[in-house]
């Protein structure tokens, strides 16, 4: 079995919370950036050994949380010796508008799994777009280069679409089966 | 009154619905571009005598539709002489997922007007994205560098959401207010 | 005259030494990020009155640094009662090579500024890029959402190139002349 | 051996040449994108049944040309049937600036790889970034998300600078290194 990392900053817990479904799809296991954009000293070494990491931050204001972005700087280290070439890299984004940017910070982090010399997977699903779309489908939020979620400004943790979740789920499975592509040798 | 331009390509007829919104708010003409990518011959004057020109196109396969880039890429007689510089620009795109890419088109718009020199002009306005808000809302799609439109795939151009078509005129009124900024010496 | 602030980080020096030829070039005022993502207490009610805010940030593993994002996030107050709508706005980013993703973080402060209601102004100017072109030529770097600049990896703050400094200065002076445009009336 | 095709469209031979060196690189064969847009009948078949696929279009203002648009747009059969999933792709761009917005028609190659559900593979490799830099190392454009290629913009298809061409053919092998991880099963 592939070694899967989701490393991600959560504000308010609702990224959290899709971090979990989808490390629950991808039998991943979790590293929280902190509220001061740090991860816990052994996330380095986890990172440097992983197989594939999945990145997640919420959008704010256009691009990831600074949190993140303070993760994403410290990995220059990583970079410096070229630690996490050849990975498996894919990533996820959760805001409260429909589009609200969502894709700029997707750009981002591809950009970021590029400059570590990684591999990037996507959805690998098509989006439901027809007249009888429901909000509770898969994929309804319609994103491709990765994982697109959206919660109301004003919704709890516990109010995060169930459509979602399923599709924060089906994406964890999604990157667990091209790791095992890339990693069957 | 400013002197408003909507350049426009349409596939099936739903970017030209949504372009004639535009217009309506702008109180704009409007330039189609046609099946083989071709705009009409006094286009190129039009367009270079503008104060502002609008950019509309469907999303196809993540980008703006060829036609609208063939369109494009004839426009570099226009920025050999820069033409273009110093119009105010703005863009919208249609497509029938949620997301479905449209952001990367709009990226694009924003490029094309930069590389001609011109200033770019957003929506202006917030998205509807609390748990009460309604597809029926202003920018219930909730994009910001520019308009984003969702018609389901299996939608004919009389289903384009009326939400869609109401935050077109609204962002059309944002375009020529804009304008009236730039251009009230 | 028109009210413009050249806002900033700088890790090591160099993205100041080129927020100083902009703000030369545009006769800005300089508000510095510090290492910590902070602007002084005042820089707030600055912004708030001015017509232009140019954004500057080195481009650190493909996006803004995480001090420019911490100032971003934190601008979500001034977003939230939309201070900072009609405002001109435009960007510069140094990096070490050639590109190096630079082009991301630009797409991120335009993106940052359309949430915010903005209009964007880019470089308004061609490249040199025919045989003959040489290092120290205006905008030789070649892009034209904003100012992209290049400084080599182990180069010295006064070593930044020179023809990055002058297209710095007269990237300054589009945005004044931009800012005129705007806010003659 | 890994299957890959090298898919271009170069409108004045620099890209074909460009095109020649990474399909050396890889040991791949090429499609060529015509003066219409078209690919020859028989390319649908070979793409369908190819382990990879790299992606290649001159950069004109601020895009792909629309003739590879035209292909891309064409690909939407392939993309009904998912025909492409799970495929490796990879891209490369020449434009006559040294950014020249070549990082946007990166954006939208693996935007466009995204949408057919396939994996993306970048560089692999650190720029030549330091004061001792010269033109003719590998990656002195400094890309990673995809080979960037510079030829001024009078410069002939035999004046494309040779650093240039060396980075195209050391891509080449990038691509059928990470071709063969996913492969090897």
């Amino acid at each position: 079995m592939s070694s899967i990392y989701v490393v991600y900053h959560s504000g308010y817990g609702h990224t959290k919370r899709i971090a979990q479904a989808v490390a629950e799809g991808a039998r991943a296991e979790l590293i929280a950036i902190d509220a001061e954009g740090n991860v816990p000293a052994q996330a380095w070494e986890q990172l440097a050994a992983a197989d594939a990491i999945v990145l997640g931050t919420p959008t704010y204001m256009g691009g990831p949380s600074w949190q993140f972005k303070c993760f994403a700087d410290a990995s220059s280290k990583a970079w410096g010796t070229q630690q996490w070439r050849d990975k498996l890299f894919a990533g996820f984004t959760n805001s409260a508008s429909m589009n609200g940017d969502k894709a700029v910070t997707m750009q981002y982090l591809v950009t970021f799994a590029m400059q570590h010399g990684g591999l990037w997977v996507g959805m690998g699903m098509k989006a439901s777009n027809t007249k009888a779309a429901q909000r509770s489908d898969i994929n309804y939020v319609g994103a491709f280069s990765g994982l697109h979620t959206t919660t109301p400004a004003d919704a709890g943790v516990d109010e995060i679409p169930q459509g979602d979740l399923d599709t924060a789920r089906a994406f964890g499975q999604r990157v667990a089966q091209a790791a095992a592509l890339l990693h069957k040798g």
